[in-house]
């Protein structure tokens, strides 16, 4: 099962150095999940070929524009493409008024569904679930209400033991069953037991996007021992004044928790255009959390 | 005097094949103008070295996301850069309404005056001037009501005769009142007409920006002569019915225009997606009118 994330955009609030703003895809094996969608990101998804038709999930963490100012173009382009299919966008209730808004005004009738869930910044709450996914809020800390988004995955079947299939000639319309749990009859009557047939399946992966956020130890039970953060890292520790300032985070910052949170790899972006050059930034991060990964437009994570 | 013009997306509504949606930066000797700003455009500008600082003039022909969704990227940028003087927006009453619903939920406040001027589509108006020029709108043909913009230069002072400089050994405190018009006495009293000491003005330049809009002659007159004529091409000839159905105009169509009108040159542009190679769309403007060229995104045209 793919479970994959590409970087859109990585920049903060003003573009530079050619950075985009916020943006990732996440796709889960075919299923597409935008997080967040900063302008240019439909312009960054054609450059990356990613497919928009796999697109039906939008999260948006807060209503600053460097966080969905490429919202609408994406909600037009599907329109223009004849999409039929619903999409949906998770945020605050803010986002579907200006939407409406522009659409009232270019006169436009949607040919698809738009459907708007409401976040609510009080606690962490389920905001989406299917067959293989849950996705949580996570409550940061920032100018406005806003809040990550943390991906887990739902414990997948049982491994069926290829020697055991051999040994007991089990034949395929079983199989579905024993990977459920189920035991195995033989053609004489004898019961193989499931925990014989069978070993633990993976064990679940969890994403976790925390963006925008002042330091936060609040979120660190809820993404405890994630396999992947994204944690934005805008200023050097040499900034941590202006981080505070802005509700933002240091790399420090980013990496303490990291580290606190026992996640398995740190991703930082949302940089600051003060800083061309991510090195120092990445150094940073390093001395605190090693296994730690700049956010850069087009790089494919697997989680 | 300079007067260029940067193209800065030359798409139609999907942004494809890296072409990016509507803009253009006008500069008029350091004074800036933005002709629509599709998604990406400040993105643009920072690629093709535009100072954000110049710009105070933001013409929108039209509320079709493709000509505006860059706007308010732009305008948040300017406000994260400290902008302190204002900007002027002109436009239908609807794009105010679109902005400020944003702001009111990003709870920002801006530092700088944003100062909205209403256009009307009913017949063409000044709606801009300063001491260099004039901006009038064009009444387009689309599917929403849509305005054209009409850059005319104002006729510059008369240009003094080196010659007649020397000749005459006119002071340099008398030249700003001969260039406009005045004439020059003599120490001994011997007055020295104007016309003898001067010539006539180089002839006013213009620009004509005319998209989104079907084939339509009634613009002609206004647009009668003008150095430099903008015009949409959405299609080529063979699709001139979906051209006609969307409100759009073809390659043909642009270039009747332009001969009809004996405009100095014409660029074509917001190219539908379907054409990843654009010389077919040149070859048939060309057949008609020899002199157009292909809005590509970062060419500069001089007026």
């Amino acid at each position: 099962m793919h479970f994959e994330v590409t970087i859109l955009g990585s920049n903060g609030a003003i573009p530079a150095h050619n950075r985009y703003p916020t943006s990732q895809f996440v796709n889960y094996n075919g299923q597409g999940f935008l997080l967040d969608c900063g302008e240019g990101t439909q312009l960054q998804m054609s450059k990356y070929n990613i497919k928009r038709g796999k697109l039906d999930h939008i999260f948006i963490t807060h209503i600053h524009g460097d966080h969905f100012f490429g919202l609408m173009g994406i909600l037009t382009s599907f329109n223009l493409n004849y999409r039929e299919h619903p999409l949906h966008i998770y945020g605050y209730p803010g986002i579907e008024e200006i939407v409406r808004t522009y659409f009232k005004h270019a006169q436009t009738i949607l040919r698809y569904e738009l459907v708007f869930h409401s976040v609510i910044a009080d606690e962490p709450r389920l905001v989406f679930e299917n067959k293989d996914l849950t996705v949580e809020s996570i409550i940061l800390h920032h100018r406005i209400p806003t809040t990550g988004f943390l991906f887990r995955e739902k414990i997948g079947p049982r491994k069926i033991l290829g020697l055991k299939l051999e040994q007991y000639q089990i034949p395929i319309h079983e199989i579905v069953r024993i990977k459920m749990g189920g035991d195995f009859t033989m053609p004489d009557g004898t019961v193989i037991l499931n925990s014989e047939l069978t070993g633990d399946p993976s064990p679940p992966r969890s994403y976790a996007f925390c963006t925008d956020t002042s330091y936060t130890e609040s979120i660190i039970e809820q993404i405890r021992g994630v396999n992947v953060l994204y944690h934005e890292a805008t200023f050097l520790d040499e900034h941590k004044a202006r981080a505070a300032e802005t509700g933002h985070s240091t790399t420090r910052e980013a990496a303490t928790i990291a580290l606190k949170a026992e996640v398995g790899k740190l991703i930082v972006g949302h940089f600051s255009a003060r800083y061309e050059d991510l090195s120092p930034l990445l150094y940073e991060c390093k001395e605190i959390f090693p296994d730690t990964e700049l956010a850069i437009e087009g790089h494919l994570f697997s989680i």
